[in-house]
């Protein structure tokens, strides 16, 4: 088991990465009630519940079943976890447990920050996305049919413990999914380890144990790092967002959960990619290398053919890093190092959405 | 024109106090961005509107007006604020402005706190209430149908401006519901001052400009003192609630906005007042002195008719200051006082319930 330590000063907390390693002795010293609630969903719950249940023998655990995927993450599912809450009388010492993937993570830590205006938290992703992403930096929140997540919290958890036996049940456009925000963190900080991602790719799809420890290990560390610097996105951390400004608009536009988030963040990345090679930040080569790992990833490469450039521009305009009336794009400014602008091309931009 | 500062470290901020002193010079210095979102109701729309309008000549002003009434404080009335934050396109340098009583103050911090993870905020409360009260300290949120305030954040405001100009249009109700507040901070923090409402109360329902002035002032300034020092109620901020876990099972029992907030605290105070006599902590006599204030206050003191003491425990073991199944009460150590005790004679808080 390795472990990693999210440096947020008082909100600090620590990641646990491994195979078979939740247990009792790993959750109990984070629970300070005796009231748990664990929220997961109707897929995921005859697969983990169980095991998760016997890790909590010590406490009353109440359940919250969510319906699976991204349509539901909204103001009303939400309130079915506080309809649960409330019903079986959860005080503010109760602990919310997320069991399942980014959605859950999300919803579950946002009801955790809004519930009596705050009770403990922990997450167990079963998912790679959710485990190289959601888990960590305390982004949590529920979208609106006019833009994604944009309704939530800054709220931290306790503890996360990121198992990687869950991945022998995770399908395999969940597994590519996640794949795209792994990819990522070798874009925006770490050259080498995007050329150990080229080099291993194969080994990740055939779910090597080893493998799959060590990206999740080094994304989890480059996003600790990234939040560490920056918990509440006033520079750096806007980094981990490159392809989402382009990729949360293909999510919004198709319907949330037609294309899964990391589908959409692999097309987007290649988007904001083409943007910075037109720039002159980075080589066609290197352009090639990426839309090569994105495609021996099983992941698109290209936007929806419906999605006419207003329909990117519109989107655009309400996402969360615009700011007065201006696009600002995270943008690579070579293999490894990302950059935030509003100063880009517009013609260049515009050629890149309509898929030049 | 007085002011007071809300020391809170990086969150401090500060309450301007007055008659007629709402202006843009005031106001401008703390709207960041060139968006405003004004957030007020159907009944404090006709009355404030224009005037808030015209001291913001330099902004888009976009505006949402929610119905008027505790009833309507929900995450379905929530949501009708995203609804126009994303219409029109409020991106994060966006300020709302909360015009109007405590409802419209909690749902636009919450709104505020929750909207793209957090915006920035400024109360302008219109009610006596909501100027001692909910427009100090940072908590905001909406109602769930099985208990009050449940969902919600600690978030706190850029500015407060308390006109006191506001009482002219005021209902002698909605007056009288402010002063039960008010009159809390004498009991719970300040003999002085309880004294000193005991002398000036006529001169307070006449709406003497003098006298609301130094009620407003000397209120905030309690609350102000107690939650600089407890801002996330570990502790002496919890003396706020004094009569407010019997008036939230009103509350509740009867239905949102059926008896007003501070009625219901009112008549909350009378019973914590009543068991605090009963375990000898204030005289008889001093019991009498509360009743009388609250009675020529046109304050209700006793409970409603068709409360049960098993409808109070029922309500009562959800609220947020229940640890562990025992229900905590805030009561009065003496007059000026309070203390916060779960260790109290369970057939005196009988006897309280059924109205003795």
């Amino acid at each position: 088991m390795q472990s990693l330590h999210v440096d947020l000063g008082v909100r600090s907390y620590p990641i646990y990465i491994g195979e078979n390693i939740l247990s009792e002795d790993l959750l109990a010293p984070y629970i300070y009630g005796r009231q748990v609630m664990v929220v997961t969903n109707e897929t995921i719950a005859p697969l983990y519940l169980d095991d998760l249940r016997k890790c909590l023998t010590k406490f009353q655990v109440d359940v919250t079943i969510l319906p699976d995927g991204e349509a539901y993450k909204d103001l009303q599912h939400l309130n079915q976890i506080f309809d649960e809450l409330l019903s079986k009388r959860h005080n503010r010492t109760t602990t919310l447990i997320a069991l399942g993937g980014g959605v859950v993570g999300d919803m579950t830590g946002f009801a955790a920050a809004s519930y009596q205006r705050g009770v403990n938290f922990i997450q167990v992703p079963t998912t790679l996305l959710s485990q190289v992403d959601s888990s960590v930096g305390g982004k949590t929140g529920v979208n609106h049919p006019l833009g994604k997540n944009m309704i939530g919290a800054f709220y931290q958890p306790q503890l996360v413990v990121a198992d990687i036996s869950v991945f022998k049940s995770l399908v395999d456009r969940e597994l590519s999914a996640g794949l795209a925000e792994v990819i990522k963190y070798g874009l925006i900080y770490d050259e080498a380890f995007f050329c150990w991602l080229e080099e291993n790719i194969e080994r990740l799809l055939a779910r090597d144990s080893e493998a799959l420890s060590y990206a999740v290990y080094r994304s989890c560390e480059i996003k600790a790092e990234v939040v560490a610097q920056d918990e509440r996105e006033g520079g750096i951390r806007a980094w981990l967002n490159l392809g989402h400004t382009f990729g949360h608009a293909i999510e919004t536009h198709q319907g949330y959960g037609v294309w899964l988030h990391g589908e959409a963040v692999a097309a987007g990345t290649m988007m904001a990619a083409s943007l910075s090679q037109k720039m002159g930040c980075i080589s066609s080569d290197e352009l090639n290398r990426i839309r090569l790992l994105f495609e021996k990833s099983n992941l698109p490469v290209i936007a929806p053919d419906d999605m006419t450039p207003e329909a990117f521009l519109s989107l655009m305009a309400v996402d969360k890093k615009v700011l007065d009336g201006r696009i600002r794009l995270v943008l690579l400014e070579s293999l490894g190092r990302a950059t935030v602008t509003d100063d880009y091309p517009q013609d260049q931009l515009n050629a890149v959405l309509q898929g030049q």
